[in-house]
């Protein structure tokens, strides 16, 4: 008896997933004890260039759902609203899905969850999060004693590509989108991506995982990198440090921080060293130190491999459907999380600006680790010259740091508003 | 009703697992369904610094055997014949095993998994390689394509702590060892670590599961770093590489490759960055790219942290006997191994002699893609000066360059033996 499969999406994972099901075909039905066949593939259009033979078509995802013999469906449509509906449509059949959509899950992912725990029917979704690197599974089978920490992540490689792109050429932001556009590394509108509300789905996912809570997306600080210059990058090696898109967990007795946003990593750091499309995640623990996993973030054929360990995991009976939402979250507001910060401050060349900005800082308790003035980089105009001045902070709360940045802002000498991008130390 | 656990052995990881289960315990029986319990422990002697209050204990391993309250046996006694004896009578009385032990994997390893298969009994062993990183678990849950083509490994702590510290503090192989065995990290008797043993055991399990072939211990190649020096660690600094001891797997259609040595790794390569006592494994593969994982290679806790989960897997039904020796093993000779070499000569220092070694290099077919003569490290006597001679070869088969290095050690100009160490290109 073959175990049927159906397919939602008809885009470069499903094509990837079809491939290597067919040529590993005796492989897999040697582990999951039948022959797994796809038998069914919904999406919006044919593509002429895939050759699908016997396999049922049709632009219906429903008939993904009223298709019975299905014993799995494997969404990839992305999204939110269609693939929300048909997910809960087959778990409410009974029916197992495998799918590689971040945002049905960081949406709607509790709801899912919840049906699919109440019907014991697998909802599994290794590929949603970092594509080829099996962290999902590490995090729902290799911590029963839960004693993970922290967690932090490049976990969206089109932000990845571009922050490596314009620090190892010294290509503009704007340059470095079109360059990855190009290369299918972003999309037409990449908004989602540089954003960063992608790598925040992702996110809510790790983190319900890593302390057994609720997906919150709402609750994910997150930022985007289209304000990160090349002299932000420059600056920021000079104080040692790499510039990259993080996404971070912490669990710090029962109040949790979700943040996505740009930050400092120490050079020496493994993340600062996952260059181009490359996705990381390391996980601090209480009883297993660091560790750290590296591998491809997308791709038609690593995302599919995910897919397919997850079916086959299933099928063979191989599965436990995660805890998530046991403990409640108490979420950490961005204001209230202490870092260091890199602070990058247009000041007028003039004496004793200096003085102030130290001053204005000090009145708030933050004290300077390093100070650098850019005098090299001065900008003269006809009546005025403005000289960057970066800084590093020592470790303060946010909140107390904006009040101090809003001061200085208020001053004559300083334009505003100043950057400012978090240090990360949790590596 | 509880699920009643037996542990064979008293030391670190015995301990660290008492603690975790205890500390724990609600958590892992809310996975499991039911409480774990540590009903009897047996070891060699008593330690009164362990609690063990209701846990019987006795100095018989065979007690672990006629106990049939027991559901699992945690082996973490170490060692063959004993080990040996103990899992198999478990197994055979349809007691589930788990294991840290990789010397009885790595010599019975077959034969104890086929009577788990055919007992259908779980033997499970995520600790015994590489402590606290998933990667046994990986490598049996997410490639069912199997598509892993290579994997290289720093998986033994006390070589990568000593060759740390000769690289960054200059100390010689002598004086890295007594220091690594002062914190713990190497054994009274250190040959089994630094002679590589313990990796070509770990690397014999690793291959098994990754390409689907017997464990074969005897077929691994093995050097350990006793002959490392600070100048070979200097020089290859020199040329861009770090030098590690590395486990090296490969498949070449159906010729696998088995070996364990100290190799030059490119210093921007992951593996050159994971210091001291810290493991990593990377898998090369067809569909996702490379993966990368790094962690604590040992450790009370990290290693118990690993047995709990296999612990907690398998009592609740999440467990897949590993497919291992399927297909069958053809070893590749290490003199049928192409790599990059590095050579360190030392040679009079005469009118003529780089010139010789170039032609003996040239006359069998050996390109070199750097050399160096270190003027400044020439060793005056009497009647000679000796001048290291420090060449990086392009890639040639080891039997060839052997052939080469006969000849030049037969020159009068020449010392004997030449040492070389591989480069490694798998990253």
């Amino acid at each position: 008896m073959s175990i049927n499969v159906g397919i939602a999406g008809l885009g470069v994972v499903a094509q990837g997933l079809l491939e290597l099901s067919s040529t590993n075909a005796d492989q897999l039905s040697g582990i999951t004890g039948n022959p797994l066949c796809v038998t069914r593939v919904a999406s919006r259009r044919l593509r002429d260039e895939v050759a699908l033979g016997t396999i049922a078509f049709s632009t219906d995802l429903e008939d993904l759902v009223k298709d019975d013999d299905l014993d799995f469906v494997i969404e990839l449509i992305g999204g939110t609203d269609a693939a929300y509906n048909l997910i809960k449509a087959c778990l409410s059949r009974g029916r197992g899905v495998i799918t590689a959509n971040k945002a049905v899950l960081a949406t709607h992912g509790n709801e899912l969850l919840a049906i699919a725990r109440d019907r014991d029917v697998p909802l599994a979704f290794e590929a949603a999060v970092a594509g080829g690197i099996p962290i999902i599974a590490a995090l729902k089978t290799r911590f029963p004693a839960n004693n993970i920490k922290w967690l932090t992540g490049i976990i969206n490689g089109t932000c990845n590509y571009i922050l490596t792109a314009m620090s190892d050429e010294g290509v503009a932001f704007e340059d470095a989108l079109r360059r990855a556009q190009e290369l299918g590394y972003a999309e037409a509108d990449p908004t989602f991506d540089v954003g960063g509300m992608d790598a925040a789905q992702k996110l809510a996912i790790l983190v319900a995982l890593a302390f057994n809570v609720p997906i919150a997306i709402d609750e994910v600080y997150c930022e985007g990198i289209q304000d990160i210059t090349i002299d932000d990058i420059r600056h920021a090696d000079e104080f040692g440090y790499s510039i990259k898109h993080l996404a971070i967990g912490r669990q710090d007795d029962d109040v949790i921080e979700m943040r996505v946003h740009p930050a400092l990593v120490p050079k020496d750091n493994l993340l600062a060293k996952v260059n181009d499309v490359e996705n990381a995640v390391q996980l601090g623990t209480t009883n297993t130190g660091v560790l750290r996993f590296t591998g491809p973030g997308a791709g038609g054929h690593a995302t599919a491999s995910s897919v397919i360990a997850d079916l086959t995991n299933i099928a063979s009976g191989l599965y436990r459907q995660p805890g998530i939402g046991g403990n409640a979250l108490k979420p950490r507001s961005i204001s209230d999380v202490s870092s260091a910060f890199f602070l990058s401050i247009a000041a007028t060349d003039r004496p004793g600006v200096i003085a102030s900005i130290g001053e204005v800082l000090a009145s708030h308790s933050i004290s300077i680790a390093s100070m650098v003035q850019k005098q090299e980089e001065v900008v003269r105009s006809a009546d005025t010259s403005v000289i960057p001045v970066v800084i590093l902070t020592n470790t303060v709360v946010e909140r107390e740091l904006n009040k101090s940045l809003q001061e200085l802002e208020s001053l004559d000498d300083i334009a505003s508003p100043i950057k400012k991008i978090r240090v990360v130390d949790l590596a």
